[in-house]
């Protein structure tokens, strides 16, 4: 072994710390990534299809768009340019937006081969537009094929968009790249088309929308090419680039990381900078920031109506690698701004629409709206990647209550009635009214004194075999138990008590074994409705009820050494018994679950983990105690026995 | 300043490799990064709306199903769990699948209390289902919720989904976790109750899908936890998890990186292992694998009809931060492994569908279908994250032809299949055999030679002001057409020679200035279509159409300091002239052009540069030359002037 190979990962990371990331791909031969990628989509998106002309030709196109059959009476429409931007463009690819989407390298444009094979392929009597980024790469392939095409004949006029407002202008006539804006490009030439208007009519849309849209980005991670080791280039930590493209060219700035709210704001304060003159179309619309200092009107006469908010699409658009909730998060502070700002955020785009491989970071795209722009918005659009999206403001629906025909007194807490009402005047809790509640006393204190006992035992056991809580969650809960029973002393109704042992547990008890023990006895006491307490199969429904609770949603089975361990063999030993139907058979079944749960408890000495924390504890290990939760509950059922047996 | 300031960034992550990647996200306050995130959700898709519960209350319902108007004919559908798995599940509430996502905080359970708020919100007559993924929380938090809902009336049901297959069986009931595969129970029941079944009948259907449904997942980088500063672990350059968590539960096992279609077969056979027994559904129907030495039949009798292939549908689902194109190449490897398998993919859905924040990786889901549940999977439906899928496998779409009606002789290269004639026959060129002919060959041979003549001079131009490409580009253009010109001899259209020098353009050039020349000649032929080639009119109809789609393509506007500087002056010297209509004007606009032409890219010096590499170029150094394809195309003009006046 080599001297090299001794030296551990980290230490390779500080030698060089531009391998640090993991930047592994998901790919075959990087080379082959661009058409591997492309046969996946098509048979996994519908209306899909590629031209058979891989892999210099990378055309997907509708796949009711034959030859044979092209729409005569739409212009067509196509886009494209590198690859590494999916969804862009494939996934606009269907019905109310592209016919085409002509497919490059990573960050390469099409070859003129590849255009004119599209613009053959879906290009009808009445012609088709090309929707082109503007890169100088896809500029001349598109516009060669445009010229091509019209030497056969074809009608084709091309639209070239520039939506960044990263730099001011005059870095240049070239400067402002294609960004995903773009896509609010197709979606509105692609309606516009799809409602059978001719191409200079399409056309005129696209470059009236082209027009309006502005677009910014920021990426605190670079993408990795297909094939490197390491990602284009390292943004340090701490800092952000604002404004850079879509193949990673560097951004206008590096700047700290802010908060999203505020990198949202300078975002669209950068797009609608009226220095720059980017969004023409908003010239005079948008309000300076609120300074807090506004003044109120102080005339008697109503001031006048202001004019209704201008309306704007808004796009938060992925990088690539930037999950979802930051990107809604984002979504809701450009709303917000937008808002204060006196425009009217009408339509909210949040996803992947034109990624950088996998940069971190997202972009925000403004589109101003006209009546019609929006209608093209609105129109139904059959592609993978355009989304649904919502036309109104979403309001909040109310809070549901508790069903209080059906379900009045399971919601109420009785004993906290109870306990606060005799906390506010001083008095003692209700002396015994009922039998039931007697009965409730007796087993309730019984069982708490039993477990609050066993507390050093049960926390010695877990400590062994689990995280040592064991004993402290079950005093948690006997303890309150203690304060609550006398409260229950009122109580006519085998479901009623049911429910209020539950809901003192729950406020209790917490962990694991709290839930269980609340879902326990909320079973319980479903099962227990409307029944007899005076008589034992009652309670057997309850017990029952409560242990088939537990093993469902525990997700433990018998032997996996739960609490159910001793639950099922007390189950199973009192349920004969109780069968029997004679007065005596209560208290007779309750000593027989007693001493099998005690059993079961015992026996899962020699069971191995199933559930639970105890899964990872050596065998020899768990074969020195009884598993606490066990233990636990054949104490209070012990306790139970005994206490009913005095009672009854 | 602080020495440790001083540091770089670099040393910085010397230091600490654990901080070298840029963990920023782009959120407010974490905590409230589940909220906000919800709040962008709702106003972002349509259909949505929340629960005025929040914070503590985060529950997604559809819109239209307000308490007051509870679907009465269906069973609704809850499902949920911790935040952090966006789109899931709050992207699958609509109508076809879910009724409410109930969310908790990022990889947390939500309550008891938003649960039960979930289920009296959408629950109706018919009940409800609860789809929980297999983990003791949601487990527990949903089970009390179910029991609540029952003392309050409500028919309420759960099915628990584990589709994991990372681990073999003995590792514990717990341990097989709910991940992707959740989201095919969801549309399963989904779809069922929305043809209008009762509970039950739903219910076994979620329970019938969750049975035959098996995940496996991997990872390269594992997830950066909202306000954290660093990943929840590194995995180290050239290793990936297997198998692991949607919460970066540590994988069953860490290997080498491979490629993905070796990958997607270690994936689909960890799902599919019959020792496991996970994939029941599928025992039996899956074929070994092709080792190559299969027998060919060699009975003369037909071989039986094997039966048809057992349909599946496979989902690639992105666990954050995996680029599209990653996931649909992993889409192709997996469709191709089953099909090797004898299975049929019938169904591949390919994106984010259950995410765990950024993570970098990806999980594959396979779902045995019978007809029943192909049907569920097809039907409709209207929620932000499910996607359309393709019903059928994709076929090639035929790569179109040239317009052999409109287009013959432009997409018949006529040069070089004289050449290669009379290379074949060894015999010369054709002789002189057209008036057109000899002008175009003496034109372009002293325009040729003018240019290889500059060579030196543009490359020590384009040194200092490019990237020095601009002599030989020119040459190589040069010296094809000094080799093609004797073929154009019999040539009698001023069309098809525009077309045959554009077409030894693109053959030899290459470059920026190739392609713009390539355009220039393109639209110059289609503008002397049909045209009469002794008329000067006609050839400064095919100029001016030239400089216009070097215009509109190339992107730069006059006094960008480009070709167009020298060619915008020619154009216009020469209208005028041109326009007096006598037969000496061809010659006398020709000469006018060439002095313009020759000003205009002396002019370029003083020109600032807008387009192009020039315009990183310093002011000084762009004055001390002129722009070098400005000053070739003054040159090949002028070579032309000369030409066209001894000939004509």
């Amino acid at each position: 072994m080599s001297k090299r190979k001794a030296v551990n990962a980290q230490d390779e990371w500080k030698q060089n710390p531009m391998q640090a990331v993991n930047n592994h791909k998901f790919l075959n031969e990087p080379n082959d990534a661009v058409v591997e990628s492309l046969l996946g989509f098509v048979q996994a998106h519908p209306n899909c299809q590629l031209l058979d002309g891989l892999p210099d030709v990378k055309v997907v196109v509708r796949a009711n768009t034959l030859l044979s059959n092209v729409d005569k009476n739409k212009v067509a429409l196509i886009s494209g340019g590198g690859s590494g931007h999916e969804p862009a463009h494939a996934g606009f690819v269907g019905e109310g937006m592209l016919n085409a989407a002509v497919c490059g390298d990573v960050f390469a444009s099409p070859s003129v081969t590849a255009v004119l094979a599209a613009i053959r392929h879906v290009c009808g009597p009445n012609g088709c537009l090309l929707i082109v980024k503007n890169y100088t790469g896809d500029r001349l392939n598109f516009g060669l094929a445009a010229e091509r095409a019209k030497l056969e004949g074809y009608k084709v006029e091309m639209v070239v968009v520039g939506d960044d407002c990263a730099l001011p202008p005059p870095l240049g006539v070239a400067g402002r790249r294609g960004l995903a804006g773009t896509l609010f490009v197709h979606k509105v030439a692609g309606a516009a088309a799809n409602s059978g208007l001719g191409l200079t009519a399409v056309k005129l849309e696209a470059m009236q929308a082209a027009a309006c849209v502005g677009t910014v980005g920021v990426a605190v991670a670079a993408h990795t090419l297909p094939g490197a080791s390491a990602p284009a280039r390292l943004i340090p930590p701490g800092k952000m680039e604002l404004g850079l493209g879509i193949h990673g060219e560097p951004g206008a700035a590096t700047v700290p990381v802010t908060n999203v709210e505020t990198l949202v704001g300078t975002l669209l304060e950068k797009i609608t900078d009226t220095k720059s003159g980017y969004m023409k179309c908003l010239d005079g619309k948008i309000n300076p920031p609120k300074t807090g200092l506004e003044k109120v009107a102080t005339t008697e006469v109503d001031p006048p109506k202001p004019p209704p908010a201008p309306k704007v699409a808004v796009m938060i658009n992925s990088l690539g690698a930037t999950p979802s909730m930051e990107l809604h998060v984002a979504a809701k502070a450009a709303r917000e701004w937008l808002k204060n700002r006196g425009l009217n955020p009408a339509r909210v785009y949040v996803g992947s629409f034109m990624t950088a491989l996998n940069m971190t970071g997202f972009s925000v795209t403004l589109l101003s709206l006209d009546q019609q722009r929006l209608q093209r918005l609105d129109a139904d659009v059959v592609s993978a990647a355009w989304p649904l999206v919502a036309r109104a403001e979403a309001k909040m629906a109310p809070m549901p209550e508790a069903r209080r025909d059906v379900g009045q007194d399971a919601e109420v807490d009785r004993v906290a009635l109870s306990k606060a009402r005799h906390a506010k005047d001083g008095t003692e809790p209700p002396k015994p009214v009922t039998w039931l509640g007697g009965l409730v006393l007796k087993c309730v204190t019984r069982a708490a004194t039993a477990l609050l006992g066993a507390e050093k035992a049960l926390t010695e056991a877990d400590t062994k075999v689990g995280d040592g809580d064991c004993g402290a969650t079950f005093a948690r809960g006997a303890a309150a138990l203690l304060l609550d029973a006398p409260h229950m002393c009122d109580f006519d109704s085998a479901r009623d008590i049911a429910i209020a042992i539950g809901l003192t547990i729950r406020r209790s008890m917490g962990g694991t074994s709290g839930a269980l023990y609340d879902i326990f006895f909320a079973a319980a006491g479903v099962a227990m409705r409307d029944k007899d307490a005076s008589d034992p199969k009652t309670w057997f429904l309850g017990f029952e009820a409560g242990v088939a609770a537990v093993k469902k949603y525990g997700g433990a089975l018998p032997g996996n050494r739960t609490m159910l361990d001793a639950l099922i063999p007390a189950l199973e030993a009192a349920r004969l018994k109780v069968a029997e139907g004679r007065s005596s058979s209560g208290v007779e079944a309750l000593a027989l679950a007693a001493k099998a749960a005690k059993e079961g408890a015992e026996a899962t000495r020699s069971m191995a983990a199933g559930a639970g924390r105890s899964s990872y504890v050596p065998e020899h290990v768990l074969a020195s105690v009884a598993d606490p939760g066990a233990t636990a509950t054949a104490t209070w059922i012990a306790a139970v026995a005994d206490a009913a047996a005095e009672y009854l």
